[in-house]
C-alpha cells in the first residue's frame, strides 16, 4: 500500500504475451477505468508491441482514440495495441532493462504501470515495482491477468481461457457429429490438436462437449497424465468397436512417461528435417499404424484464442473487470497486485474481483488437479465439469457488417518522445 | 418430366458424401415439404448412414421424430439420419446394387427418392431413374444439391459452401489479427490449411477476410494455379519485409507443376512412413528452410465443414429451399432434376430456385474461374468477390444451453424391415 499521488501522473499499459480473445476487453477496462479517475491518472499512454514500445520508448497515445474504438476494443480480438514475447531478465543478469525502462517512465512522468499478461509478466510487473523503489522512483504497478493457459495462481480462473474452453468445446462437439454421421463407411478416428504446452486446462474444455459417459469426445490427453500407449490404443479400440468411432482432444504438451513431448518424436522426413507436425498427426498416424482405423486430424492453433467470434460472455465480463479493477487499485496507492477472480459459487455461477499481491502470483503455475481427470486419465470428472461449465456460459457475439465481424483498429498516434537515447532490443 | 402419382406414394432420403453444417436443412426442407403434400407423398423413410440404408433396407421413420426435432434440424450440423461415402458403380460393373435398391423401393412402395449429396451422388440419383425404368419400377429422382466444394456446374453456389466460407474467412480475420499483434518480436508467417482438393473455392473464401490491397491474407494458394515456389517465397518476403507478417492460405489441394500434391511431398519419418501432415505445415516448413521465418499453422478439417454456430444465414436459408423445391418438383412429376440457386442479381443479393436436368450436373466440376484470381495467382479479384460476399451474408446462431449450442439428435426409429434377403455392402 501507498499513499495516493497528490496530482495525477501519467499511466503506462502494455500487453504481453500471447494474445486471447479477450484481452482488448481488459483494455478497455483499463481505459475506461482511467477516464473515471482523472484526479490521479492523467494521461494513459499504451506500448507499442507491449513491453518493447516501453523500452524503445514507442508509446501509444490512447487518447488519440476515438471512445467508440475504445468500446469496440470489448470485441476485438487479439492485441489492439500489439504484444511481445519478451521476458525481462532477472535484475542480476539484465538491470539495464529496467533502468531503461524506469528512465522512459521518468521521461513521460508515468507513475502507474499496467501489466496484461501471465506468469511472466506478473512477475516482470513485480520486479519494476521492486527496482523503481530501489532507483528513486516508485511506480505503482498492477498487474492485469491474461492467459488461456488457466495456469495462474490464486485467481480461480484467467482472462482469455474461458473463451479459448468455448471454443474447443464448441467445435470438438461439431466435428464429433461429423465423424459419427460419417463414421460407417468412413473417418473412424477424429483427432484434434488444443494448446496447452504445460496445463490441460484447454484439452479439459474438450470433455464439455460431451454430457454423459460415452459421449465424444472418448479421449483426452493431458499434459498432466504421461501418455501410455498401451491403454490409449486399448480405449481407441473400444470406443470404434462400440460407437462406430472415436474423437480425441490432444493436448500439444502431451508427454511420454520419460518427459519427451509425443509432439517431438524424433521423426524426420526425407531431408532429415524434424518431423513437421503437432502432436495431433503424430496420434493419428499412430491410430493408423496400430489399429488400421482412418483418420483425420486437426490443429486449432492461433484460431483457438483469436476466436472472438465465439467468445464466453462470462470471460469476456470478467476481461473487462479485471482491468478496471486494476486502475482502482492503483488509483487507491495498492502497489504490486493483481486482481484475482474469485469464485463464490459455482451454481448459480457468481463471482468477484479481489487482490492478490504479485509476489504470489509470479511463477506459480496452477495444473489441472488429478481429481479433475477421471481415474483412467482420459476424461474429466464430475467435479471438473463443475469447475468448468460456468466459465464458457453465455454468447456475446461481435457485430458483423458484410458477413465479417467488425473488429476495432487503432489509429495508433506515437506520443513525442522526449529521450535522446536509443535501446536496441 | 412424369404424369403425377395418382395416390399417395413412398418417399426415401438419403444423405451423400462429406456432410456440411447445413446439410440437415436440406433435410428439414425435404420433410416440411413433404408433409404439406401428403396427397402425394405417403410416408417419407431415410437411409442410416445414406445409400447404406437403402441396400440394407435399413430405413429410418422420419414419422417418429417430432416436430421440434424436424426444426432444429435447421440449425444442426453434419448429417442426422448418417452419411455414407459409397458410390454406385456403373450400371455395367455392378447391376446388382441399383438391382437391389429398387427392390427395396418396390418393397416399401417408394415411388420417390431425394438423394443429397454432390457429384456423384446426383450421377447415381440420374442412374437410379434409369435403371428404375428399365426394371419397370418407374421412380421419380430428385437430387438435392450439397458439397462444401461448391464445385456443382449450373448452380450459382451449393448449400454447405457459403458456411465454411463464412468461417474461414471469419477464421482467417481472426488468426491474422492475432499474428500481426505479434509480429514484432513472435510468428512471422502463418498459414491455414483449407478444404478443396480441386477447386479452390474455400480457400478464395479466405480472401474475404481482407478488404482493401495488402490486407491479409497476403498469400492464397489454389489448386488451380500451379505451385510456383520462387514466386511464392518472393511474395512472402515481400509480406514480411512490408507489413512485418505474411498470412497464407493455402488449398488441401495445391499442386506442383508436374501435377502432384504439395501434402504428398514424398517426405518419409524416422521409420519410412510417408509424411503425416497436411500441405499446411509443408508450407510452413518450406518458409522456415527458405527464409528463416518463425511460423505457426493451423488445419482445419472437419471443424470447417461442421461450424454450425458461425454459418452463413443465406446459406441456411438456400439448403432449406433446394430441400422444399426437390419436393415441389417431385410431387408435379419432375423427374432427373436438381433445384438450382440462379443468382438474380448480387448487389442487393436476389437468388431463386429452378430446375435442372441431372444429366446436365452428374460428373462435371466447377473450377474457379481464372478471372476470379489475381493475375499474380495469389489473390482474388473484385468480381470473385462480389461473388462471394453474398453467401457468407447474414448470421443465423443456434439456440445454446449451458454455454454450448443444443444440436438434435434423432430418435432414429427403424421401419419394419419387408425383404428377407441380405445385402452386404
Amino acid at each position: 500500500m501507498r499513499k495516493p499521488a497528490a496530482r495525477p501522473r501519467n499511466a503506462f499499459y502494455a500487453q504481453s504475451g500471447g494474445v486471447t480473445a479477450v484481452i482488448n476487453a481488459s483494455a478497455a477496462g483499463v481505459i475506461e477505468g482511467a477516464r473515471v479517475h482523472r484526479r490521479h491518472i492523467g494521461k494513459l499512454y499504451a506500448g507499442r508491441d507491449g513491453i518493447v514500445g516501453g523500452l524503445t520508448e514507442d508509446l501509444i497515445d490512447i487518447a488519440a482514440e476515438s471512445r467508440a474504438t475504445i468500446k469496440a476494443l470489448r470485441h476485438t480480438p487479439a492485441g489492439a495495441f500489439g504484444s511481445a514475447r519478451f521476458k525481462l531478465k532477472g535484475l542480476d543478469q539484465n538491470r539495464a532493462e529496467y533502468e531503461r525502462l524506469i528512465e522512459v517512465f521518468r521521461a513521460h512522468d508515468i507513475g502507474y504501470f499496467f501489466y496484461n499478461g501471465g506468469n511472466d509478466s506478473m512477475d516482470t510487473a513485480l520486479k519494476v515495482s521492486q527496482i523503481g523503489a530501489t532507483l528513486g522512483y516508485p511506480i505503482t504497478c498492477v498487474g492485469v491477468p491474461k492467459t488461456v493457459d488457466n495456469d495462474l495462481p490464486l485467481t480461480d480462473c484467467c482472462p482469455g481461457f474461458g473463451s479459448v474452453a468455448k471454443y474447443i468445446a464448441v467445435s470438438t462437439r461439431e466435428a464429433a457429429l461429423d465423424v459419427a454421421s460419417m463414421a460407417r463407411t468412413s473417418t473412424k478416428v477424429f483427432v484434434l490438436e488444443v494448446m496447452g504446452r504445460n496445463a490441460g486446462w484447454i484439452a479439459a474444455a474438450g470433455g464439455l462437449a460431451g454430457e454423459k459417459a460415452g459421449d465424444p469426445p472418448q479421449v483426452i490427453l493431458f499434459p498432466e497424465i504421461a501418455f501410455d500407449e498401451a491403454a490409449f490404443l486399448a480405449r481407441v479400440k473400444q470406443s470404434v468397436d462400440g460407437n462406430g468411432y472415436c474423437v480425441i482432444v490432444v493436448s500439444e504438451g502431451t508427454k511420454y512417461p520419460d518427459g519427451r513431448f509425443l509432439a517431438e518424436a524424433g521423426t524426420r522426413d526425407a531431408f532429415g528435417h524434424a518431423q513437421l507436425g503437432g502432436v495431433g498427426p503424430v496420434i493419428a498416424q499412430l491410430v493408423k499404424d496400430r489399429l488400421g482405423y482412418k483418420y483425420h486430424w486437426a490443429v486449432a492453433d492461433y484460431l483457438q484464442r483469436a476466436a472472438r467470434h465465439i467468445a464466453s460472455k462470462t470471460d469476456v465480463e470478467q476481461a473487462y473487470a479485471v482491468g478496471r479493477a486494476a486502475v482502482d487499485y492503483a488509483v487507491k496507492g495498492m502497489n504490486a497486485v493483481m486482481p484475482a477472480i474469485i469464485r463464490k459459487s459455482s451454481a448459480p455461477y457468481r463471482w468477484k474481483i479481489e487482490p492478490v499481491p504479485l509476489a504470489q502470483v509470479a511463477n506459480v503455475e496452477k495444473k489441472v488437479p488429478r481429481d479433475f481427470i477421471t481415474a483412467d486419465g482420459f476424461g474429466i470428472t464430475a467435479s471438473c465439469r463443475r469447475y468448468l461449465a460456468p466459465l464458457i456460459a453465455g454468447e456475446d457475439y461481435p457485430p458483423y457488417r458484410n458477413g465479417l465481424p467488425a473488429y476495432a483498429k487503432i489509429r495508433g498516434k506515437a506520443v513525442k518522445r522526449k529521450l535522446r537515447t536509443d535501446f536496441v532490443v
